[in-house]
């Protein structure tokens, strides 16, 4: 950046600050001061630090950051899996290719293309108090993006419903549990899912081990007429990607993580009692522990709140403003290029998914069905977050064993408290992720049809 | 701004581009990008922006804030107790003092007086993941700079030990009990801590009303040979301000969140089994929910570490960047800086408090007990965060009523477990809510001298 700048900063900012001159007469409120570089005081040190470490190459094959560790006074590159060396050039041979995790960076080109509007700035000052003027734990400014967000990608009722935010959907999952369990200790709670689904549900209801409620397991295994229920119903689901609703009629906490359009065709707007949303799987900011549930009844929403408060105080204030941020651009324009960025990011791994597997009688993948997405106006088939393989063969009993052995890491159906010859491939990771994982399904495919068995 | 900006513009960017280029030849890593303005592209927007809020005016009575809500294109001033008007000018006659909540914005001024130095730049790309590269939730940098912290202040032993991150330490609290709580159903953990006590220790326990532990109240009252004992120490006490050892002798969670040079003389570096600190009361930024535990144990880190990951996958990675830019600001010249504004602000709080109750024989507040501290190499008396009132005539057993006839809202005795005879009074708020404080107890106070009865 520095040889570039060198040579013509002189120019640059003269031209600059002819044009400082001129917006003196045609300025717009805060904006006016953008294109004054010398309007900057104290937020230019930390703009520049922050573009010099977004200037450092890691041949596109990982990223430095701010607070990764140090060399020679610089971030070093953090490279994504299979790649290595200094600057992140250096593809290890014969790497498996990692379709694990959930880690939905399959975003981020879109957010670097955006780098300008989605840029924050906190100030060492912003917001050192636990309460915000009109709200002790939540942005009122954000609550009023989240419903403009749901009304522009038509997919939740938000008037006449509270939002309460969490840490990350995760924490609210928890909360809703004991909003909505017994307060009757000798009577606890039933929670039940419907298999396969997301091993949060169980896992966090054991580890509390509440006087309130049970973990029970499958909705099918149910048979029981106690109907104090919590069904965890996931729509789409994870995995598999279908829209589901309540099997036991019971208390329902929906999980509607993935109920966005690039995932889903979107077939009208939710309007259920306690529904879940994160801007994990929605803008690909995992890493920005946020979600946000809709509640429909003033009780549940009071103890789900009393929850959140005792629980942590809120979500940090750091948290919220950027996600105001980000939200504005994603809502940019109706949503249309956040949404369809996302939407052909899926779809276009889909497409190349389907045609290897359409050429194996090994391995299977789930069916899709089409379906009228009231966000874009069209029929379209569901681009699910993942890929749920069954292994066909009578042999094939642990899938995930089976895909090891042909370098491909995914997670294996009990972790879905479903059958093993079940698996869980991620589709939502880096593009070296998924270029990786098509090359290796390839391989697994092209052996089976040359009658290689594999070791 | 703009006005002086406009006439020396031309000249001070053909300096800063002959500094830039001298920089080329002297430069040592990122900083010497900051001369250079030209430099700077898809940040400076939001620099912009961050600066025009920070320069409109609330008169010192408030502050505007890029996520507040906006009016006529422009985030609006949010005023401080007892301050109204669009830029928080006019004081409200008769105004009651706030001394009840806990936010320590009497740090506010020295993050404006570092503006430069503790500014973040979050671009929208920044740590999409759910994890870093060297571990799945938590910052190493962040780690390792609280490391130091510790050796810097005196106040903790770090070696050999494990350190989670939590949100708040109010997080780590119920983390730490089901760490060391009783696996057996049968036989509950019995939890316990010392009037006056924090009551988020018993609310926290009583909402997740686990078979694993139960809440038991006070210690002294807790006469049985069960010694399946968590007992909270809080050293130094909220409120009070004592430092304290575990009276029970059972599993011990230290909360240190008041163990910093500013409240307490540091006799030395606490080295218990699992001890937890807070970013709030450390340097004020209690909106940004940060916490952290220390632990000795690798069985307890592992289940501390196992609650964070399953309640809500960590901590909020731009959080974990913001406190890291914070701490590595108040850690330069070994802490002196920051520690010595931080004991400055609350020893002439303390100074002014006592010249005032030494006047009164209706109230009296808590001994302190002058001690040596390690930080400032000096024996100093303690200058804790809160005042504890005690109403001394027979007929004045609601002290926090007392007050509150007299315009100052404090929490009542009963909110700690103790008496209703005992408020507490913060000292760490806004300036102007502490001189509005001194203003209202000189009343109280002089109304007693002239036996004039409170209505």
């Amino acid at each position: 950046m520095k040889k570039y700048c060198y040579g013509i900063c002189f120019l640059i900012s003269v031209a600059i600050n002819i044009s400082f001159g001129v917006n003196l007469y045609i300025g717009d409120g805060p904006n006016q001061e953008i294109s004054c570089r010398s309007s900057l005081t104290w937020s230019e040190k930390a703009a520049a630090e922050a573009e010099a470490v977004a200037a450092i190459s890691c041949s596109g094959h990982g990223r430095a950051f701010l607070d990764g560790s140090i060399s020679d006074g610089q971030p070093v590159c953090e490279c994504y899996g299979c790649y290595s060396g200094t600057d992140c050039s250096e593809l290890s041979p014969g790497c498996a290719a990692d379709a694990n995790s959930g880690d939905p960076i399959y975003l981020e080109p879109f957010w670097m293309q955006n780098a300008a509007d989605t840029a924050v700035v906190i100030s060492g000052w912003h917001r050192m108090s636990y309460e915000y003027a009109d709200d002790p734990m939540m942005s009122p400014e954000l609550d009023k993006y989240i419903r403009k967000l749901h009304s522009v990608a038509g997919n939740a009722i938000t008037q006449d419903r509270y939002i309460v935010f969490g840490v990350g959907s995760s924490q609210l999952l928890s909360a809703a549990v004991y909003a909505l369990s017994s307060q009757n200790s000798s009577s606890p709670s039933n929670v039940l899912a419907s298999t396969p689904f997301y091993h949060l549900y169980k896992d966090q209801t054991r580890l509390f081990n509440s006087k309130n409620f049970v973990y029970r397991g499958d909705t099918n295994s149910w048979q029981t007429n106690n109907t104090d229920v919590i069904e965890f119903v996931t729509s789409p689901t994870n995995p598999g990607g279908e829209l589901k609703k309540s099997v036991t009629g019971g208390k329902t906490i929906l999980d509607h993580a993935y109920f966005w359009p690039q995932f889903t065709p979107i077939p009208g707007p939710s309007d259920h009692d306690l529904m879940i949303f994160s801007l994990s799987k929605l803008t690909g900011h995992a890493g920005t522990r946020f979600g946000w549930a809709i509640i429909k009844d003033k009780d549940v929403y009071d103890k789900v709140l009393n929850y959140i408060y005792l629980a942590n105080a809120g979500i940090s204030k750091d948290t919220q403003l950027r996600v105001l941020k980000v939200l504005k651009v994603a809502m940019k324009a109706d949503g249309k290029p956040f949404f369809e960025f996302a939407y052909n990011q899926m779809s276009d791994r889909w497409n190349r998914l389907t045609s290897v597997f359409s050429k194996s009688t090994r391995f299977s993948i789930q069916r899709r069905h089409p379906l009228h997405c009231n966000f874009f106006h069209q029929t379209r088939q569901p681009s699910p977050a993942y890929a749920w393989v069954r292994c066909e063969r009578q042999e094939d009993n642990d899938c995930a064993a089976v895909l090891n052995a042909g370098k491909i890491i995914g997670q294996s159906g009990s972790t879905f408290s479903a059958k093993d010859r079940y698996a869980r491939l991620s589709l939502i990771k880096s593009q070296d992720d998924f270029e990786l994982l098509m090359q290796r399904l390839t391989e697994l495919v092209s052996l089976e049809n040359h009658n290689i068995e594999m070791i």
